[in-house]
């Protein structure tokens, strides 16, 4: 859509969500950064689970939340402060047991305030979506750091 | 996504907007159907339009609406009962001013009693969104018309 | 929840909404303000029916915004800038033909840069509400007017 | 709003949650129930919490998931089968830190097949909410268990 390009690479991103995020930066990997666009891996764990051996909405939100977010670092640098504002998930098929999640994530807009985003959420190798997330975060005033 | 294919048409689209939806037919403008997928036409208008000559937020709303309904319809047939159930949307620009809006829609899931799509709201000819939404139709039990 | 009082009154609001929104404000009623409250009236007329003579979505997502952009108003004062950036809506039951509808409004959040607040929508004399609403304003950086 | 009474008393929702959901049942407390409406705690841990010991986004979608559905259950009996299939979010203040999450939840709507509720988040001892939630639950046809 737009064309700027990510300020963040795959290897940034990680290393700053080890450093940020150290109690659930297990849980993800980044795959691929793009201009507006990440696609992170929920390494799906005995802890992510329901019963039955499906994946939990808390861990689906997890994915979605911590995909837009860091969509928005790529493009904007490091500012661990941005705070997630809204929300809104259609949970729409069941996840596939013991199987990890895929959210590929788009940026659709990149204020100076705000940045609004969407993922859809798959279980690695199937081709529906079980889950949509939209979501909105605040970016703080002063972008400097 | 899934592969079923529509089994209505554009023409089928537009004559059964103009049967069950007398009132407000002719604001939209039904331009392409796919798998899955619409694209709709508000032909934007006098009442459509706020002061400085934007696109009022309902007639947004009714725009994307509209389009999912469509394309929810265009691959079950018509049932003029399906009705909306939840609507998330994000406004994000302010649309261009007496500029028609284009909503690109998709379907994610068509289920035997929910279907849930998005929609991205462009102002013609621009690449950037105004607004993104997402809406879940519940669809009668018996689909037999 | 917060004690802060409102500074514009029904007659304000009234006031405002006409000058601002000369298109739409004979389609609504401020019925009653309070701290981070307000109730408005959506008088029912053709242009916001259906088939079937019930209320059309379009018109309940115009009766949720302007309630809660009423309620921001009301404790801010007359900023016309105020924008919607995100809303989420239920449609729970069919509105009752004919029928005029109710919003009742609270902020839940009054910051420097947002406002977030939601609304039951009832038709007039019934218990059960007919839709809920969420929306979030953005607010111009600069108050003064 | 309805009449209904609950057919589920604090104990038997508090019973079921161990029962079916061995894995969480002991991050939340059943405070009250009511008609249409239940009181549910998160009692915080280290596990629930942000850097700066603040209760993390997914532990607060968690609690409004929870509370929503056992609102759900508490009016329709023990049901495990009833899935969320939507939910929007706004995430108003900061959580106090190490402090207990409150959800105040309400059913608004308890169809045949749907259910829909809000809840407000609290931080235990503070006026205003630190997030709002609605939720959609798909209810099983056959309720028969």
């Amino acid at each position: 859509m737009q064309t700027r390009q990510p300020v963040m690479t795959v290897e940034d991103l990680t290393a700053f969500m080890a450093r940020e995020f150290p109690q659930v930066h297990d849980d993800f990997r980044v795959e691929e950064v793009g201009a507006m666009r990440v696609r992170v891996r929920l390494k799906v764990a005995e802890r992510h689970l329901r019963p039955g051996g499906t994946v939990s909405g808390p861990s689906m939100f997890a994915l979605a939340d911590v995909a837009v977010y860091l969509a928005t670092l790529a493009m904007i640098g490091p500012k661990a402060l941005a705070v997630t504002t809204n929300i809104a998930m259609d949970f729409m098929r069941k996840p596939a047991a013991q199987t990890d999640l895929i959210a590929e994530t788009r940026l659709l807009k990149l204020g100076r305030t705000l940045s609004v985003g969407d993922a859809l959420l798959f279980s690695e190798g199937l081709a529906d979506p079980v889950a949509r997330a939209s979501m909105t975060y605040a970016i703080p005033p002063d972008r400097a750091e």
